[in-house]
């Protein structure tokens, strides 16, 4: 239980329960009121730390790993990640089970590499049993890559025992860790993890504008000649930072001092675990707040992340996703739409500068917004049950 | 004459003499006080209202012609303009007097797509009728790229002439305007320009983060399937933005709302004219000072960008490029270092949220600075004047 509630955003301003860009506290956007020489050795102190504070929160192995930050998006990263680590003649195994494993193979197409796609769907998991036997059978392949929370469901996907069956068969392993690192334990060197990557974005509570690639840097060193791309290119983006301490091209410098300000506190609050544990209450919050209006989620508990809830919409006929969203908005919530192919739905994130008390404010504002709308019932159409019951099979 | 001096950057904060990231108003960074969810109806607005007002900027011929913003720094930019108006089996005339002229060569090489270099050195100029001799003399040039202004000596580069022959002999003109769009007239159609690119954190003044693409529809259109990378692939990101206002992957909300303040503030000082000339003030104040003072400028007046301007080193023994960095740091100011590869240089930048006031200071902060190192003249050494005559020549 956190005792003292977290400060609320500015006035007026709505709380963002999506997968991040996310709420963030007041002293992480007011670290951006002041401009940086990005040659200059004060930002270049920033940098160091920025990578070597980041390489701190994967633990006893960071030593033989690296971390490289990349200008961008997340999808910048995991391209960046693709086209360096995965030589021109490399095989991955993409496991999708939803936008950003599919995103991932249609890299891998723009890049010309070859690709394995195991297509899951919305939401099932990939297991490590259908890893093993798709690397058995198809030697060709020399990579995995897994997406350890996939948002576009809110699963928290088995990245243990893809893990193993990936180490069993000798290939290596890359995870897309994007919404999870920083929230959920990640040791690269338990999972004997090639390289992963994650965004200042996500769990550490930084703003939008760069992500950041964490690799073995025997890895790293093997990879130079590798990119399809000057500007995703990680070997010389690790390169030239370990030569002269500065990125490539003009870092993004206020996000980067935001985002040491958010690396504060992660710190001050606890590390992974007690951030971690902070999400976890706020799922649980909202989840049995939530089943108790008769909403019901997509996913049973064991794969429910802490990261993000997807939740079937009301069979109500009077329930509409846009009502609902500008209902929430009107009081200070902005929630996420849902990506599911076969039933409506929409999406609860629960990582942010908020805690459970602002959890069980965003079940009261549900409550009333059904009562506005004159929903009578939060139950599910049985089509979205039908779906859920593929899970259990 | 700008009657009323621009606000001090906060206390202790030095003015960044860069070619951006630069000195930006208070009233922008505060712009970055607020969380914005990427996904809300508010955002999609302020991105509608980015590429507008980006168009806007290019007057009449504007309707021809869309704004693609893209995540990351302003190479990325180059690298999608390259990538996505290239075809596969295009070729390009680069005309290079520079790091970015280089560095464009460079991007053309992971792109496997063919190119003719046209290397002038650190900062001769690449001139109408060298373009023309070399477009009649390779029928399978398709494309010329031309950097408008070359930060690396500070030169204005004649993309006048160049877009003159480059369109008498029917190839396709991109120009890499990243550090003079905004504050130097760029008429894409009367240059008959294919597509330009330029960044937030230049003469625009926002903070770095995103650049952009400002393209002929037609041309945006033909470049489907052109893209090497997902993530730096024009036509897609276009594509979703016309059909979703959002940007494919999640955009430096912050960064864009800061560019929003920046764009009121170019308005306010009225456009791209108004922002030439107080730059243009700033240039002529810092160089007549640094002259006064025994400086010489690497070019001829003719030459001058007002956007930053390269000084020999003096050619003293007490002067040393670090010494001189320093004490202009404890004055408030972060210099930039030369880029010629013959003689020791640095770099003054004149661009950014400050005027002759200040320019004044940074003269009389070089003439102290001169007094506490000992250095009596600061006549360059003959090689660097010997280096000049080429220019001449």
């Amino acid at each position: 239980m956190s005792a003292t509630p977290l400060p609320a955003p500015e006035l007026g301003e709505p709380y963002l329960l999506t997968p991040g860009p996310l709420t963030t506290a007041y002293s992480v956007k007011q670290a951006m009121l002041k401009d940086w020489g990005s040659w200059d050795d004060d930002f270049r102190a920033m940098t160091r730390a920025l990578r070597s504070r980041l390489l701190a929160l994967i633990g006893g192995g960071a030593s033989d790993y690296d971390c490289v930050p990349i200008q961008g998006s997340g999808s910048y990263c995991v391209e960046a990640m693709l086209g360096s680590f995965v030589p021109r003649d490399g095989k991955v195994l993409v496991l999708a089970n939803g936008a950003y494993g599919l995103r991932a193979a249609q890299t891998l197409g723009y890049l010309e590499r070859d690709y394995h796609l195991l297509d899951k769907g919305d939401y099932l998991p990939p297991r490590g049993d259908e890893v093993a036997a798709i690397l058995a059978a198809d030697p060709a392949i020399t990579h995995v890559l897994a997406i350890h929370c996939e948002t576009s469901s809110g699963i928290q996907n088995p990245v243990e025992e893809i893990a193993e069956a990936t180490k069993a068969a000798g290939r290596k392993l890359l995870i897309d860790s994007m919404s999870a690192f920083g929230a959920l334990p990640l040791d690269p060197v338990k999972l004997n993890c090639a390289a992963f990557v994650s965004s200042a974005n996500k769990c550490i509570e930084g703003v939008p504008g760069f992500g950041f690639v964490i690799a073995r840097k025997d890895e790293i060193e093997a990879s130079k000649g590798n990119s399809h791309s000057l500007s995703l290119d990680v070997h010389a983006q690790w390169a030239t930072m370990e030569k002269t301490g500065q990125w490539r091209f003009t870092p993004p410098t206020h996000v980067v001092a935001a985002f040491l300000k958010a690396l504060d506190l992660h710190e001050a609050e606890g590390g992974v675990s007690a951030r971690g544990a902070r999400y976890t209450r706020n799922r649980d919050v909202v989840v049995q707040g939530m089943r108790d209006l008769g909403f019901e989620t997509l996913l049973a508990d064991r794969w429910l992340s802490p990261i993000i809830v997807t939740f079937f919409c009301p069979a109500d006929p009077s329930f509409t996703f846009q009502g609902f969203y500008d209902a929430m908005k009107a009081r200070g919530f902005i929630i996420y739409p849902g990506k599911l192919t076969v039933v409506n739905s929409f999406r609860i994130g629960v990582i942010g500068q908020m805690d459970e008390h602002v959890m069980r404010r965003v079940v009261e504002a549900a409550r009333d917004a059904l009562t506005d709308m004159n929903v009578s019932s939060a139950a599910p159409p049985a089509a979205a049950l039908e779906e859920r019951k593929k899970l259990a099979a």
